[in-house]
């Protein structure tokens, strides 16, 4: 039997970290093993997901800790839990740009990095895939649209893909009626009909904010251009993506949506071993598709925008959303002005490429403060 | 540029034999070129289908021929024109057990052999199997189901599925009350709603005949167990089948229903180039799926039972819906005594394994002899 895979888990305590260590329990201890969790400021939760395992080394990112055993070191601090813990695979559940270093830390170990942080991709795909190919280690998505994309892509080969086709849910105002949509509450805007997410990402959902950033991600991901990547709506959110190949065949990967099933498959690959979730019987059940709305979804076109304009602009629909949607929540904001908010920064002039990270993070400030600037002059 | 491949097409005047001949036109001379036609008896349908090509050797398997350019031998006949024309793919579209020997010869030949004959599979598919493997050539099904199944299978690698499962459109009675079988008439059994095809294959899709075979031959073609095939009733036709690999995931092949994809793929195997058929978008798609009822389609439960058998039951599970359905067709058997027929048969003696060809046929005939027999006793 081989030696268990070594996990390190950042972001235990969130929504990927949790499902993350749900996963581990159940492929078992012979096959995979935590060596090291982080959490952002929640030292009970980290401590808690650590009573399982009992020599994992643990950090906190972003709050000082009471417990000795836990290091505190902010983005720092889980390069170095990632450089000193020897994992096979990083999971990467950070939230936010402070995903990024990890990311880079993870691959210049050598390690595996099962990616759930979209930041990595989204503002610096280019950076992080070169040095992966570099070190010689892989990238695999642990979202679920990016999952299945990426399990068809191995299976059939770059050359035989002529385009990916990534699902939305259409989120919570699919079928809301276009002219009652300056009336949108927060409220209304956080519930989302099939997963259990955060409020930003059940927010970028309902935008289809969340289906541009993916669509950037996978044409860092895959390598592939832009026009080649297409959105379809699909309620039922069991299509989690499909290829085209270059017969002009479909291919689609189909389960109940559980994130711990790309989860489980990022930490064993290439096995694939049985998984007690997420299996699906297709019996009784109606699979629906049909094109965005470019008017119920004008953040998804803008996604396309920001792509061809370079990847200073894929920053900057990243920064720009952010920044939209916390005003939003706050009430400083209406529902419609988050798109006009993005739009406006990309109106801006962004870099074609972004060659280095304090490149990226200057784009990024940059755009935040266009943003910022942005919602001002927007009224609710 | 590589050589042209070079495809005989066996039964070329009819429907798979046609889009054959469509699927080569659209990949042009540099990719293909036919080298051999035949034809059963339609004379003049294989001098029209030869038009296109001046060089290819003829031959009448079925009926003796007026031109000198072809050549007639029956079965035997087309078994030399395989021998002879040196093809490197053999598309077989024979109807009936005629095809038996002909695919053997193909892959004798050192030929891929691109099957569409089912009889091939379900009477002899283990002894084919075999040779194939000895004479290091492939057998690449041009069914939609199977086709599907086998790209999908290629790619994932037989030791990560878990299971298949074929789709079946339900047949022309998938609605129709089960208390009013007593009465379908023939011309009602001989519409089909997704696939345009010969009466017999028709029936067969009604009484779900097609899809027991298909399950046989499933199991022959893929080495797997008879409990690890499934099947779903998909009334839309546009997923051809999926697999379930070893995590729990399905994979689908999806697209419009046109033969003329799985024959161009097996034609250029193992590239996938574009193809001008079957491209399918899927928006404004909706998929249904559900189990099929055992009391509507008993033949599909019987292909089990058959498989359950053995080897002979499964040559004797074809025979015997093949003499039913003719019963049927000329009016001396109702629709609901087809399954009654093929039941009686299988309850004879079979033997588990038909180690050579002379044993298929003696089964065969078996069969076909119990079948007619079991015909007199059920009254109109």
């Amino acid at each position: 039997m081989p030696a268990p895979i070594r996990v390190a888990v950042l972001g235990a305590t969130g929504s990927i970290g949790t499902q993350t260590l749900e996963a581990i329990a159940a492929l078992g201890p012979d096959r995979a093993v935590v060596v090291a969790l982080s959490a952002h400021s929640d030292e009970e939760g980290l401590l808690a997901a650590a009573r399982a395992w009992p020599v994992a080394e643990l950090a906190l990112s972003g709050a000082s800790a009471r417990d000795p055993r836990v290091v505190h070191g902010g983005a720092e601090g889980l390069v170095r839990l990632v450089e000193r813990c020897g994992a096979d695979v990083v999971v990467n559940g950070v939230a936010g740009a402070a995903g990024l270093l990890p990311s880079l830390a993870a691959i210049r170990s050598g390690a595996r990095l099962a990616l759930a942080n979209k930041e990595t991709m989204v503002m610096a795909g280019s950076l992080v895939m070169d040095e992966a190919r570099r070190r010689g280690t892989r990238v695999i998505p642990v979202d679920s649209e990016h999952a299945a994309v990426f399990a068809l892509h191995e299976r059939f080969g770059a050359d035989s893909i002529e385009e990916l086709v990534l699902t939305a849910s259409g989120g919570v105002f699919r079928d809301r009626p276009l002219g009652s949509f300056g009336s949108i509450t927060v409220a209304e805007a956080t519930r989302h009909p099939n997963w259990s997410m955060g409020a930003k990402i059940t927010i970028d959902s309902a935008t289809m904010a969340n289906k541009g950033l993916e669509v950037i991600e996978a044409v860092r991901l895959f390598g592939i251009a832009p026009e080649r990547v297409k959105v379809l709506v699909h309620p039922q959110s069991r299509v989690h993506a499909l290829v085209r190949t270059t017969d002009g065949t479909l291919y689609a990967q189909v389960s109940e949506p559980d994130m711990r099933v790309p989860i489980q498959n990022a930490i064993t690959w290439p096995a694939l071993e049985p998984c007690a979730f997420g299996r699906l019987d297709l019996a009784g059940a109606r699979l629906e598709f049909s094109e965005p709305e470019a008017a119920r979804y004008p953040l998804l076109d803008l996604a396309y925008e920001a792509l061809r304009s370079g990847e200073g602009a894929c920053v900057a629909y990243n920064a720009a959303d952010e920044v939209a949607v916390e005003a939003f929540r706050s009430g400083t904001l209406p529902y419609l002005g988050i798109a006009r908010v993005v739009e406006a920064v990309l109106a801006g002039r962004w870099p074609a490429r972004v060659a280095t990270f304090d490149e990226v993070l200057a784009a990024d400030a940059a755009a935040r403060a266009a943003a910022r600037n942005a919602v001002k002059g927007i009224h609710v």
